[in-house]
């Protein structure tokens, strides 16, 4: 075996070669196979960013058609599992929910629980597409309504939202719901995407796999701080109060939600995409409450930062969680539309895990006991 | 960042220290906590394992008594999970099933969706029993046969096979099951111990983490061997076959399922005891087949290794598919049934990763297109 160092959390490993996304750090640009995310945001739908990420190129005209047309058909979630939803334990997190009925929804594909090479699910695209089915219809069997079967002529996001209120969204909702999903699609070897390619390694099936990530994006050091980034717009109240939070929090060395990233050192790509998002919806709405509450919050946590002389800014989760409640989403709902974009992005990982796999196998160091000899219970 | 190189499956890399157990591959020993399995097939059962395991120390009386109550209090399904498994699709494989319903399972416990160091499932053991009633509940349901609930007077093994049968085994066959879970609880950074350790490491539930780790063994480079091992007893038929099917498997380089073991140079000490059991077993019952062929299989093959110069033994799972059989246990459950043994094992980890965590968050190397212009879709 050759020699071995404990890298604790990996860091520093590399575990994977990709093509799928390259985060370039330094300028704050995100690129999707060589494209950057802000022509994708600008010229694509998330139904075409999935085909470029499922395939590794943009589709001519007709191959887009045929594929738009499959992930369309592939909507409407089958009466079993809308009643497993409505089944579903009332206390249970709808994270659960999900990571539960991916695994579930295996079932009803006839082709796709394949322990081979070529995955099926490119081909069907079924779990890509229901989880959003799932989510929406969750909320509303939560909320004592009825699913709200899919309309096939709108966008993946606009549909989400059709499908989650019941109507059909004005056209800007449904680009800004639409772009959100492009935004958070990929992003290189983070937890959630690590699990579905160790998941994948095995030879299970890509619903295993991303059953699993879901599992990962589920823990609160992964998905989850937009969430908490909007339970701080709320806590704020009004802009007049942010300040005094900000410093509060830095003074008693606590952190802010949605400031900084591990890996953007200028300003996340994705973050100026909804930050714009962001006024654009206030102002239609005629609700600037949230986005003067983050405006002021990001001038102060700046200002104090820039004493230090630590330019921090904020990530795409500090203004998504403002877009998505001015857009009527709840915010349990986050994360799991957090998941139903990137699953794309995992479905990618499997695919190329696949196409070169090699089991994951890392080894542990062992730090226990030495062997010892068993005493008998009534010697203990 | 620190320098780093990419290891493929991350091999050779250190991911984790570990005090719960220790393979000794050189003398064919393996040690739960410090103490070889062998003393612990002989004077502990599986609840008592699952104790030393969770808890790093052999209880003293009066802690098994309470743990083992514990452990039976939490054996009986709820109804909804009954429904569950009665709603399962039918075409869907029992591993989707185990993943789905651990996920499901946490909506029925007050305290087990905690996000936090300090893990309830520690408490409650909720699903590392339940997945046991589940096993059984769903082979019953899919042979047209009712739930049984679970006797309390019985072993965690023995309930097993009361539950599927609905017979209560004879006392040997009891134990027989019960130290084959004891000895597939525990086998180091194995790749479903890995993930539950990555997801875990979100700080995701222990419900997510155990799920993910079932996907992770559902694939077919981890579990499944003892399945195929007996079909290929099946497929020989006769011992008077075995030697044709060896010579033939090997000459077109194909391998034989069950012999061999990555870590174990000496004869896997899980196989010892497993065929100490298959042999008796076998006699009990008035059935040599199944080991007549094994030892046919296992002759032949070891002398074609050693005219190589290879001496290679047979593992566990070469020995474990066949006594399952003869407690009339279908294939089908063979790795389910190591997934209700492992979750012990999966949860020591999990608790191990919590204690000092770390999120795993290893590198991905990008290898794809440089930055690209986009290119309208008509002119593609």
């Amino acid at each position: 075996m050759p020699e071995a160092t404990y890298a604790k959390g990996l860091e520093g490993v590399i575990a994977a070669e990709t093509k799928i996304s390259r985060v370039d750090g330094e300028n704050g640009r995100l690129y999707y196979l060589g494209y950057s995310i802000t022509d994708l945001v600008e010229h694509c739908d998330f139904e075409e960013t999935t085909y470029l990420l499922l395939y590794g190129e943009l589709p001519d005209k007709a191959k887009l058609d045929e594929f738009r047309k499959k992930m369309r058909d592939a909507r409407d979630l089958k009466d079993p599992i809308v009643e497993m939803i409505k089944n579903f334990p009332p206390k249970a997190k709808p994270m659960e929910l999900l990571q539960s009925s991916v695994a579930y929804l295996s079932g009803y594909v006839e082709h796709a629980i394949q322990h081979s090479g070529s995955c099926n699910c490119r081909k069907t695209l079924h779990q890509v597409v229901q989880l959003t089915g799932v989510v929406a219809g969750l909320a509303r069997i939560r909320a004592g309504k009825e699913y709200v079967p899919p309309r096939m002529d709108l966008s993946h996001g606009a549909n989400f939202l059709y499908q989650l209120h019941g109507e059909v969204p004005d056209a800007f909702e449904g680009e800004v719901m639409d772009d959100a999903l492009i935004l958070h699609a990929e992003h290189g070897l983070n937890a959630s995407t690590f699990t579905a390619r160790v998941v994948a390694s095995t030879i299970s099936t890509c619903y295993s796999s991303i059953s699993a990530a879901i599992g990962a994006l589920y823990g609160s050091l992964h998905g989850g701080a937009n969430e908490k980034a909007m339970l701080m717009v709320k806590e704020i109240g009004d802009k007049s109060n942010a300040a005094d939070y900000v410093n509060k929090v830095l003074d008693s060395h606590g952190k802010i939600m949605g400031m900084g990233h591990r890996v953007y050192k200028a300003k996340d790509p994705r973050a100026v995409i909804m930050e714009n998002y962001l006024l654009e919806l206030s102002k239609r709405k005629g609700n600037m409450k949230y986005y003067e509450i983050l405006k002021e919050v990001e001038a102060v946590f700046r200002a104090r930062m820039e004493e230090k002389g630590k330019p921090i800014y904020p990530n795409v989760d500090f203004f998504s969680g403002a877009v998505y409640a001015l857009l009527g989403i709840p915010s349990e709902l986050f994360t799991p539309i957090f998941a139903m974009s990137r699953v794309s992005g995992w479905l990618a990982h499997i695919l190329e895990q696949r196409e070169d796999n090699r089991l994951f196998r890392p080894r542990a160091l062992y730090v226990g006991h030495d062997e010892r000899a068993f005493v008998p219970i009534d010697k203990r």
